[in-house]
């Protein structure tokens, strides 16, 4: 089951199911929008259920016959939820951006199924809401992001206690190597040009900010069962090595692997299964340079933020992500300075009523009033 | 129990010992002369048994007074046998150089020790009796070797099958960086100045030839269970990750350390537990700059014809690690060329009878045997 298909990470998940006809089969495909290249999919995969959250979309692609009869489409959030749980799926992949997975991938854990995550928000904003469904239903939680993915390969089986931390590898982004005082001109054209990986605007932009490390380290802290200090990052420009593990003894081991999302996607849907992979492994015949470097927080605000948020708990995450949503979208659409994408994080964080959220309902809430919020404070610093 | 006390991995093994007094006891230490040092280790560590290979150091010690009226004084090779096998050890650390740590191990494993081990001969030479025995008492094999510590970190709790290839790291020793027809001018001072380690002079020859690599690839073919194209190294000049291991997805897990041998020795002592370690660990606070390069066969002949070794099995590995150390040797004491080192290998591996070795005393017959030529050998190139 795969939901957010038309993505990019959904494409990447295509090219691993397609990759291993013997232990994969899709059942069904879910996107916002793009009610076209979903219905080519569904198409080629020859998958039963397809699911389009855009009610006008879907009435476009059953006004085109887009979908083979073989296909039964649902509609709407509940066309996704519908997809999650249905008995067919074994292990449903939420690729889906921004709030629209939470509630399938909540459903999906409530009904036994494994869930692999390629969704920030759905930790971010609902950690301890996924962990209690998982446990409650003996569902097991993938990672599919490759820094977690990275993680749990170097942790796995390995006792709770013998890790001293776990340190995640940042490319870096576009302006890793600029000047500090440059950062004030950064345009949207240069914030999407990014050194390594292929990515959307939004993820891309968060990457040259080091947001989307911090959401990573949120989402770190909340998967492994870690203290805020025992999560932590460095600079690795040729995203090649996803993550440093720790141990007690001083020992560490990395996780490596060329630049590209089927690594931790064919991992999450196979495992514990460790089939060959989707694309080449590294080439150690080739000079291999790996280079690690502390990252400097004060060019870097929203990093250093982060670590406040890992520290506060509460709704401090969920907000971190709504506001730096609001901030970025101003920054590509509307003019917001660079540099004010953390100023507007910083303020809305520091002026918001935190509070432990008390339903998925109250996680809805906070977002939408962190938004709210953001909007204002992002109009203020245009 | 420690045998092979005075050396350098014997130094560090007490550094280990003594950080961990709630978790080790040093019951056993022997050497093989130096009986000032073994009877101060003795003294300091309060330890009931002693060894001394050497009769006439024995004798020595004994004359003097060296051990305290608590500590026992064994003798001989049988005196290393019965340190082996005294009831009170649960763990024999085997760090004897040469064929002397043969016997001991064997012993230590047919009575049920779980046996760390140091001493590269004892699975270059006698691999499958030692495998045989561990086998037959249930007792574990510990590498202690940074490299083969490394990998066992990387696959330990994972699927066999699902290990593609494992990866030593070569620091490359003296010469790494010489112009190659500069090498046949060599001398022992320039092979003696290793770059990042501190070990013997026979062993940091071997690092500069990388017959060291080679004789580890020996070991690590047969303690994973591996085929010889599964075993492979790389430079890697830092000597901080000690291998890399290529899962059959196309993922790789590095496993990094300074290198400090207290590090794969704590992890053998201790195993399964990870404790605080012995050594600081890895700064990342600083820049960390790590390079991967392939071999250079034609420049390390050595290492090349290892290869071929690990395909021929048999005599082979003991009939290599033989006329090395002779030919080391000759190169250290008798003004062998440098180049001739692989010559004279490469002639008594040519030359050999070859045959599988029916016991422990066939193995010691081909390792005299192929002593025997490689002298003759030497004479011929010196």
């Amino acid at each position: 089951m795969l939901l957010g298909a038309t993505g990019s990470i959904g494409r990447s998940a295509l090219r691993v199911i397609a990759a291993h006809p013997d232990r994969l089969e899709l059942v069904g495909v879910a996107a916002q929008r793009n009610w076209t290249e979903l219905a080519a999919i569904a198409r080629e995969f020859h998958v039963p259920h397809a699911a389009i959250e855009d009610h006008a979309a879907a009435d476009a692609a059953v006004a085109a016959s887009a979908f083979s009869s073989g296909t039964t489409l649902h509609r709407g959030r509940g066309g996704l939820r519908d997809l999650a749980t249905l008995p067919v799926a074994d292990i449903v992949l939420v690729a889906v951006v921004g709030t629209a997975g939470l509630e399938p991938a909540l459903a999906a854990l409530a009904v036994g199924k494994d869930l692999a995550l390629a969704s920030k928000e759905i930790l971010v904003l609902a950690g301890s809401f996924v962990l209690a469904a998982a446990r409650a239903s003996g569902a097991r939680l993938l990672p599919v992001d490759s820094e977690h993915a990275a993680v749990a390969q170097c942790i796995e089986r390995q006792p709770h206690a013998s890790v001293r931390r776990i340190v995640l590898t940042a490319s870096g982004g576009a302006f890793r190597d600029w000047p500090v005082e440059q950062l004030a001109r950064v345009t949207p054209a240069d914030a999407l040009r990014h050194p390594n990986w292929s990515m959307g605007p939004k993820i891309t932009v968060d990457s040259a900010t080091l947001a989307n490390k911090g959401l990573e380290l949120i989402e770190a802290q909340c998967l492994f069962g870690l203290r805020p200090e025992q999560c932590q990052a460095v600079l690795h420009p040729q995203s090649i090595a996803h993550c440093l593990v720790e141990f007690l003894d001083g020992t560490m081991l990395a996780q490596l692997s060329p630049p590209s999302m089927t690594f931790p996607i064919q991992r999450a849907l196979l495992h514990p299964e460790v089939a060959k992979g989707t694309d080449a492994a590294l080439d150690l015949g080739k000079l291999l340079s790996l280079e690690f470097r502390p990252i400097d927080e004060a060019r870097f605000p929203l990093f250093a933020l982060a670590r406040r948020v890992m520290e506060a708990g509460r709704s401090a995450p969920a907000v971190y992500n709504a506001a730096n949503e609001v901030a970025v979208a101003a920054f590509l659409g509307r003019g917001l300075p660079f540099l004010a994408i953390s100023r507007v994080v910083d303020q809305v964080l520091g002026d918001f009523p935190h509070r432990v959220p008390a339903s998925l309902e109250d996680v809805l809430a906070i977002d939408a009033e962190a938004r709210r919020r953001a909007e204002i404070a992002t109009a203020l610093h245009a």
